[in-house]
């Protein structure tokens, strides 16, 4: 059965995603469409990204993503479907693809023509949807469009190295559910340059020595339970989805606060390791 | 695949729907159930109105649909099924009915009368999945009750035209996840008292001279970006679901506001248009 | 088809729902996934267990339901999986399932020990997606791991019953979507010491002569709307779950209150009902 995912502004409240959901429903009856999240700050591409690059990958090849996040159609925002890394991506030229395969190279870009179809202000809904339906069943990409190439590059924090190689400066991108605090510091980065070198990771007041593979790698478990480390402390990991992040131990922002308000973190805040 | 669809005020945090979810897939294993929103606002009717009147359509004929707003059976809240343009809504008689299908006459509606069944606290969960389920198999609404005459009858706002076609005034219906305002007054009744003369809307201090197709018609992209409107500019528009719908352009709510928090408008708020 | 539901803090926004059903799917493309809640309270296994609890037994035997809170590997909190009135459960020890299945015993429980698999900070991803997929695909148990016989137990607050059986005094367990204060005093411990007597149930300042069997049980219906009760009033029902709860009657947390705000009840406060 084919799969067609969802990521989008929309909110959890209103009446697109149902909408979404019956048009395709109403075209393709046998699929599985997925939410990714509706929960994409309004026009936020780099929130898009980050969100869509750590899920598309655990999808099977094939899958067909919508990514309805400032999608209507302008000279300079055009509807386009992507194929890259065995995926297909429904979305605006918005920049969202360039930050997604930053990485990967993409197969096949096609501006998306369709004849008698107004796009107007509900694009995903009047064009998106039509198109997922055709890719879903096997439809060709020539089909829709044209072959395009002025696929929107746009350019997210980068971490910089110094000279010496003794620095890495990276920056937040991202602060998840309980508070964490993710940064464009990616893993391979990290072991490309310590050459078994002791380090010191700084992001505001905040100094850490140890970067875990788990939350609880702070916990030793050999102490008794009122010797050890615990709910409420700092700390650095090498997240899931490869990057270096902060953490409190089983923080809940609605509660003790996470890493965020307690370390005070934001979105672009710098974050930088002294190797020694 | 027969479709099921949920429209509720039960929140995603509690047992609620995934309870109901679990009694549709025991009664019915192969059945696309689909959420259109569990975020009414609690016991508001025309909320879920305004969204269910405005997904349904998307859905294909045959659909049924779940709504799950202030369902408790008493005396003046009788269980009903409702088949109403190709659609099954297996509801309360809230009034939902009345708001939902005001362009449309009901073709049948039956009263759900089940031997053997408490309602209890849970209606949704003891009778509408068993009703559901039903019909979503094939069965006759005749089977579940008998024919029910009563439809309460909700009145929505309604715009008014002065005598002299010169004046239309409309209420905020709702606000939606950017903060966009929607209106009552449709396109339609627009289109039929303009006669082509020009206009101007009128929301608080705010004043539009033109409605606009789509959120970014006030862009001319033809001029430098540094001189074009932009982010943070209202407008007015001809929304996807017909209505006029005040808006900021790429607002977002929680960093620079939407057009509800920075034009101050609220639900019920007065907009007017005078034709010159 | 199979199912398998899943029970998070992941929350609505992130990549984590999204990445595990992707997951899901390329192992097992032919199943239902079912979201019972993703906004469980990081880290909190109380709230967990009572929304799992509630939900779980509307699903069809067999069914398999992920558990994803507080489940980081340590050698405290082992992953396991627990056969239990005909359902599975993949989860952590972390005490949830004591707390699930406090009115039925295990039929099976087996710690998980996949080859070739690092847990790290992910393990719903890692671990629990392949064991639920091999569980939903009709797998055995015994594949997955050896028996586990060190069930964490967690103990939930208890109602306690007075030597002389005239008051049982309860805790606040659960507050929803609506506000309504559910107590772990069960309708069936309520019966079994009452003995037709009068009673007075008493939570704060709020004093309540009569449990409902709805929520509509305060109106009387044969009075004229001015004379009824209605919207605001506080009312005591037995639940759809089995629980005594406070209500307000059409609440809304977001305008009226509920019986939380309204009450000044929160979680543990103490409920009590004296027997006349």
């Amino acid at each position: 059965m084919a799969i067609i995912t969802l990521t989008t502004d929309f909110g959890y409240k209103d009446h697109f995603v149902g909408a979404v959901k019956g048009t395709i429903l109403g075209s393709l009856p046998e699929v599985n469409i997925v939410d990714i999240s509706h929960a994409i700050s309004p026009f936020n591409i780099q929130e898009c990204a980050y969100i869509l690059k750590n899920a598309y990958r655990s999808f099977p090849e094939g899958t067909v993503h919508i990514v309805g996040v400032d999608s209507e159609l302008s000279p300079e925002n055009q509807h386009i479907v992507v194929q890259v890394d065995g995926h297909y991506f429904v979305s605006a030229n918005s920049g969202v693809i360039s930050l997604i395969t930053s990485e990967v190279t993409p197969e096949k870009v096609v501006e998306i023509q369709l004849p008698n179809t107004q796009s107007g202000s509900f694009p995903v809904l009047n064009v998106f949807v039509q198109v997922a339906c055709h890719i879903a069943r096997g439809g060709k990409l020539e089909v829709i469009g044209k072959p395009f190439a002025a696929l929107k590059e746009l350019k997210e924090f980068e971490p910089r190295v110094s000279n010496d190689g003794r620095t890495i400066s990276g920056n937040v991108i991202y602060i998840d559910n309980y508070g964490n605090v993710v940064t464009n510091i990616q893993r391979s980065l990290f072991e490309a340059y310590r050459n078994g070198r002791d380090y010191e990771l700084t992001a505001r007041t905040t100094k850490i020595k140890e970067i875990q593979k788990s939350y609880n790698g702070i916990i030793n478990f050999d102490l008794d339970r009122s010797q050890r480390k615990g709910p409420g402390d700092a700390l650095a990991l090498f997240n899931s989805a490869g990057y270096i992040e902060l953490a409190i131990y089983k923080s809940d922002l609605n509660s003790v606060g996470g890493a965020s308000t307690l370390l005070g973190l934001n979105y672009r805040d710098i974050v930088t390791i002294n190797f020694s």
